[in-house]
């Protein structure tokens, strides 16, 4: 599978990372050519590749959106839209505001009735929009099992059913979630839920003291 | 012990009933004196009465706020501060705006970067506010073993370290809270991230299919 990563920080590489180990070709791209995060990053590996965002966008199958929450409406008004015309975004961010101290509150032009994941959907409407992963911290996003044997909750919301499984089907394989795991919210409005969580995940971080968790629903 | 629940609805009512059950002195708290679910809800129980908010307040060693969100600041604001003085509030209410259908959004005055939790704590200054038990459907609330033998998570917070343990002490006698499963979140402020994640909470209700589920935190 082809891969473009957007976004260079932590979580971005670490999917990268992760994906090329799979033995996927992943694209990681960023805002100009010649970044020196995305260049280190591809040095010593195969398969891997650094370019714009719109290389990594045009290079891929399926995209992962990984850029910091507060620049991603502009970075994607910068871009050519037909160049995700049918492909799946796997939407990973989160509009957090850390300027008023922690735990972050939510940044105000996305808070409580409008998210992220509605926006890069209405951004790119011919894109399908799939909101996931947002609510693990980036290793157990790339692996599940770090975490009680895998046996936990993520959440994912997107408009496309069918892109909705083949995201599944990407974390199933690669990431080892486990489908039966993984809770289907509904449309790319439910991100407003997804998002509006991360707050209260960075308050439960804080209280027991490690990002290694995650929600298991019980009945 | 002597508890005021000030709400006559089905959480006040639920939270009322497992009280007297338990062998404690309850009244319930309501606008006027005559009304009709607070007096209903008294008649065959022991040690059960119907009141005012302020005679409940005044009743009670310690109160449980079950009123709906939108009418808290209004109702505290009419009512004689005094009475709260030194008294525990165990705050079990949630900021939801169902006007925009489901799932719910946060009242704008409480989203984001405000809570329910805060405003009681700063109108009640002498008050011990604690946020507790807002994050589960009422009839877990009083009975934790109802799902998953007790082993999930509340979560509590609130500025005074004694009212959180005599909370965590009362949860645990009356509701069958496992005490190990109950994880401070720290000040009143972080009533934001409690009561913020309760739209997600319906989400994930309306995606499996029942309220009479809860969170485990896994490592």
């Amino acid at each position: 599978m082809k891969v473009g990563v957007l976004g260079t920080g932590f979580v971005g590489q670490t999917i990268s990372t992760a994906l090329v180990e799979k033995g996927h070709s992943v694209m990681i791209g960023s805002r100009s050519a010649n970044n020196e995060k995305a260049i280190a990053w591809v040095e010593n590996k195969v398969n891997a590749f650094a370019g714009t965002f719109e290389e990594a966008a045009q290079f891929a199958d399926i995209i992962f959106l990984c850029i910091n929450g507060a620049f991603i409406k502009e970075t994607i008004n910068a871009l050519n839209f037909a160049i995700f015309s049918d492909k799946i975004i796997i939407d990973v961010s989160n509009p957090l505001d850390f300027s008023k101290g922690m735990p972050p509150s939510i940044l105000p032009a996305y808070s409580n009735q409008w998210s992220l994941g509605e926006e890069i959907q209405q951004l790119l409407p011919k894109a399908k929009a799939v909101k996931a992963l947002n609510t693990v911290t980036a290793r157990l996003m790339v692996n599940a099992e770090l975490v009680n044997e895998g046996n936990h909750h993520l959440f994912i919301c997107g408009n496309d059913t069918e892109a909705k499984n083949t995201v599944k089907h990407l974390l199933s394989e690669n990431f080892r979630w486990k489908p039966e795991y993984i809770i289907d919210m509904g449309p790319i409005g439910q991100s407003r839920l997804m998002e509006g969580i991360v707050p209260f995940w960075v308050g439960v971080m804080q209280a027991i003291g490690t990002p290694m968790f995650n929600t298991l629903i019980v009945k």
